[in-house]
């Protein structure tokens, strides 16, 4: 038995739980109740043919709807149960199962009913939330088309307001245009949210969503055209679909109209002049998709997780003393290495939903809602739910291949959880445009060095968007301060810091960032004044826009989880089990090891500008070796402590 | 239209085909054509149930026999093709397709077919090799077992020797010591090649191989039980099966004794007497089977790369310019820097299999087949096969993101693709047990160092081996002479010489692998000279070993690389076409992208190590840019170039 490292710290699981679970325990608990009773559907996946399959998640779709674990986000007047904080938690927790399911539940309670609850107003709350929270009524979201999916604001479709009839006239223009990969689309909806450039009197409005019935007693409503999506690499018990609209005609009360109205009479009325912004203020109002998809993804990282670790644990191969038995692969640097920074990683970016949730809950709740408090939840959900897919993406991968060909089983979930998640990096925002928007976000703060920004539709090239308002003013010669101020210590300090100093860590990555964002500036500034092509001149800064957007992330993700360590009680215990010390030691830990790992991916960038000597450099890599050997013995609890129930990790062979 | 780089050559699409099918191209193009003829697979191995595929995919392999295709690597007289360098040909080709059919081929003729080849003698050619060859005689190649997969000298099931009877009696010991994931065995093979620790009078003689009938008339053998590995990620058309032996009874004859034997009255004998060597003397016979991996791999990343590179010029999002036409995926600086590496290294990887394709040809024709031309051979294979089918993982991944949701559409080919090429990175050989092997054989050239490393069995962890032989003697403290026999103008040399100088790039590779080698060859020696535990010395440097291997392969990667720029007539044409020229320009700029993304890659550590400047750092990253827009125009022919059969491609909505 090899272990180099003695137990520096006991945690106590149940408690850490508890301190993940937060204020959303017991809407938790009854997910993962939930998913211990259908843990069949697991299997289920893999048996059953892509029919049999879609009906069986519809039908657990509604069985979960009976429970009141999918309609936490409804006002409670509809049924609903008035939080979209655990609403959110609920979603998460739901992760843990089938991928199938989970997405089935975000298309008819999230997306679709997201966009009545949001977009439409109280005579499509009565008709509609009732029967859409039990599942009786089965909807889905027709936004994305087969020639746009990134770039919505260029829909093809097209509603036209007919005055004489007091109807909007819904039409496909070309294959381009039709709605395609669209969630329930294909076999349940009966009724779509469909997205379309609206028309009146000659006059083109912009995008807006209308309520358009697509299916009656099963069979595509009179005009409207359906085709199945077919097989994709995961997520098969979801039926997506294509619609084309042929003049389908819908009353005038089938607009979504908290934004924007038409009145009988044809005349367009928006209390937000700014069409952009208009339709920028619809967009926004469903950004609780992202911070759903983030999170999930981030839980079906856990699983992953959890199944490699106990694994971990359990296998041995090769001998490594001359005792003749064989390590354990927990034991084998290397395979710490591969593991355990991306459970510190999945650590701190579980910290960094909770933030996220929080923010959507305030602003949704009108806690706090503020056109400063939405855009930085916007930005925040977006980068959130990009770091959290990829997250997921590569940590399934990394766990998959720990677990050698006994991975490679459908048994041992990988399989599952692989093709699934697969499409999280992609849907509900493409993860580069989504970190194309946060860096618009950031972009803003420096606007008033380019005041023909707008004039040269530069930062549209950013994200396809306008550049509307400045947040904050602040040029780029005042980077250098801004620095030294970041810097506690004064301009060396960094040099001398201990690599453990949270103030370091901190300081590191808002360095990083600041610095990053002004260089971006100046390239920009540079193309315009040099008047490039806008197109070339975005184009050669896109991988720089690419990384400030990262590096932004990755503070607010680190940021989170200090803000978290600070709040636990320091140095002692709350006197009932005596282990709260254990658990705070235990994150601190794996706080530590997420911004060292940080930083050492990105350790070229630090000694490229100054940040980093080579000798502290290559310290950084030693003592993320020194972590991995500390958390290793706490490993198997960290992985606990996410409370997955043990059938959502099947592979009876690998954690048995 | 936003195109900012003049296209700066030609490709000639053709010509370069010929040149990367190489002497192969008259198999490959068979294999083409079989690909064409039967390129309804790929909707079979989505449409057909797991039993209707798996027969299926038998189906085609026995076609497939019958054109040839599958028995190039076996001797004429047994009706084989006589060329193994033509079959590891047919078998990179093959990955175009359907990777069931791919490696349903690789376990019937490479793996089972190759271990009667290699391991048995005239007698079991005789017997087995002709119905083998055509697809009759079905059989597994029955190494790994649950509990040991990578660390086979250690399996578990027990062959011994009863000389009364003169049979072999062969018994799995406990669940552990089941063969687990056979390939062919649930429903297929009549025999299995199995795995054994042979006993012979008491005596313990290490792993030998028996051929051992599994499957009478599809029923099992007597007492041989077989088990359905069930439900896989990907590959269901291959029927992985588990096989447990009850004192199963073979003659004497059935051991595969071409380096070991027992006589008829139970003496052991073998011309190789160190049982290590010997063992591995039997497992290099197999590396066939990693070379076909390798190859197989990164002919899937072709088809990826195909599939997103025409993608990427056929559709268009957002706005760019102020003309109002969405800009195409590939002329944005982002999406150049995620396909276009990616694409040069799939040339370079191209090359290195030819190198290692070529190598293993000699050997085992015997052209060049020695001791040390044999260990070449097994760790260029390996490493080859390791940074070959990640490179796989990562290209295929990344090719899907780029093609956003339609890319997860199954037609679009990467659902199929990701989840069959999945396991390439685990099986014939764990791709990190892999890379260990590979630094194994480098530490030999240090092995003086260590005189007493046996004795502390610390090289076996470095591959669960012990080190034979000492091929080079080179002390420690040579390596800075070494370094600066690296740099052809003097130690300061490499801050002078152009990125694009073919020599600084070399050097820069090589200096980096000398430079790790001889780090972790000290580490080791400190961690002996300090009496530490031999396993957490090698758990510590664990990360280094797997490094160095690493940056050794990629400098073999590179050399190949150049070495076939090198062949290419210079400066002017063959008169024929005119366009050789536009072909070696162009290989030149992949060339330099491959190895300037590579130092890029790993720049922190060039850094460190006092080979890069932070400007320097910085000015490749230009470089990559210059050299990615250099290629985009040249993209779409260089991804034709490969000769992928268009029905291979499907993605109808992405390729058109």
């Amino acid at each position: 038995m090899i272990n180099d490292a003695s137990k520096s710290s006991d945690v106590d699981v149940q408690a850490l739980t508890a301190l993940l679970d937060g204020e959303y325990a017991e809407i938790r608990d009854l997910v993962r109740t939930n998913l211990s009773t259908h843990a069949s559907v697991l299997e289920e996946a893999e048996e059953l043919g892509i029919d049999a399959f879609r009906e069986r998640v519809r039908e657990l779709t509604v069985e979960l709807a009976a429970t009141g674990q999918t309609g936490m986000g409804f006002p409670k007047e509809y049924g609903g149960g008035g939080d979209i904080g655990a609403s959110i938690a609920a979603f998460e927790t739901l992760a843990y199962g089938d991928l199938s399911l989970l997405v089935k539940v975000g298309v008819q309670f999230g997306l679709f009913g997201g966009a009545i609850l949001h977009l439409g107003t109280e005579r499509h709350h009565r008709a509609h939330l009732p029967d859409l929270i039990t599942g009786k009524l089965m909807g889905c979201f027709a936004m994305t088309e087969t020639g746009h999916g990134s770039n919505v604001q260029a829909l093809g479709t097209v509603a036209t307001y007919d005055t004489a009839s007091r109807e909007f006239v819904i039409t496909t223009h070309g294959d381009a245009a039709r709605k395609d990969y669209i969630g329930n689309a294909a076999r349940h909806a009966e009724l779509a949210v469909v997205f379309a450039q609206l028309e009146v009197d000659g006059r083109s409005e912009g995008v807006h969503a209308f309520v358009v019935p697509i299916r009656v007693d099963g069979a595509p409503a009179p005009g409207v055209r359906i085709e199945d999506a077919g097989r994709k690499m995961g997520l098969n018990g979801v039926d997506n679909g294509r619609l084309w609209f042929d003049g389908v005609r819908v009353p005038r009360e089938a607009l979504l109209n908290r934004f924007a109205d038409v009145t009988p009479d044809g005349a367009y009325e928006s209390p937000i002049e700014n069409p952009g912004r208009r339709f920028f203020t619809m967009l926004g109002t469903l950004v609780q998709g992202r911070v759903s998809v983030g999170g999930g993804a981030i839980n079906a990282a856990k699983v992953a997780l959890a199944i490699a670790t106990k694994y971990a644990v359990r296998r041995r191969q090769f001998e490594a003393a001359s005792d003749g038995e064989e390590q354990l692969l927990l034991d084998y640097g290397m395979h710490q290495r591969r593991l355990l920074p991306l459970l510190a990683r999945t650590y701190a970016l579980h910290f960094a939903q909770d933030v996220v949730r929080t923010q959507l809950h305030e602003v949704f709740s009108g806690d706090q809602d503020d056109e400063q408090a939405r855009r930085e939840l916007e930005a925040r959900a977006a980068g959130t739910k990009a770091l959290g897919t990829w997250h997921a993406t590569r940590t399934i991968q990394e766990c998959r291949e720990a677990c050698g060909g006994a991975g490679y089983l459908a048994v041992n979930r990988f399989a599952a959880l692989k093709a699934d998640s697969d499409v999280f990096t992609t849907f509900e925002g493409d993860n580069h445009v989504l970190l194309q928007l946060v860096a618009k976000g950031l972009l803003t703060n420096y606007a008033h060095e380019f005041e023909d920004l707008d004039q040269l539709g530069m930062v549209r090239f950013v994200t396809g968007q306008a550049v509307e308002t400045v947040i904050e003013r602040t040029s780029v010669h005042k980077l250098l301060e801004r620095v030294r101020d970041l810097l506690p210590g004064g301009d060396e300090w960094d040099q001398e810091a201990g690599l453990l100093d949270r103030d370091y860590q901190l300081a590191m990555l808002r360095f990083r960032e600041e610095h990053m964002l002004a260089g971006l500036a100046r390239r920009l500034k540079r193309g315009l004044d040099e008047k490039g092509d806008p197109g070339v001149v975005f184009s050669h800064v896109q991988d720089h826009v690419i990384s400030v957007a990262r590096a932004h992330v990755e503070r607010l993700v680190l940021e989170a989880f200090v803000d978290k360590l600070r709040t636990l009680p320091d140095g002692g215990d709350d006197g009932n089990d005596g282990n709260d010390d254990g658990n705070k030691v235990a994150l601190g830990l794996l706080c530590d090891l997420f911004a060292l790992s940080t930083i050492e991916s990105d350790r070229a960038w630090f000694m490229e500008h100054g940040r980093l000597t080579v000798q502290r450099s290559k310290t950084i890599s030693r003592e993320i070796n020194n972590l991995c050997r500390k958390i290793r013995p706490l490993a198997v609890d960290l992985v606990d402590a996410w409370g997955i129930p043990s059938a959502m990790l099947r592979s009876p062979d690998l954690v048995g």
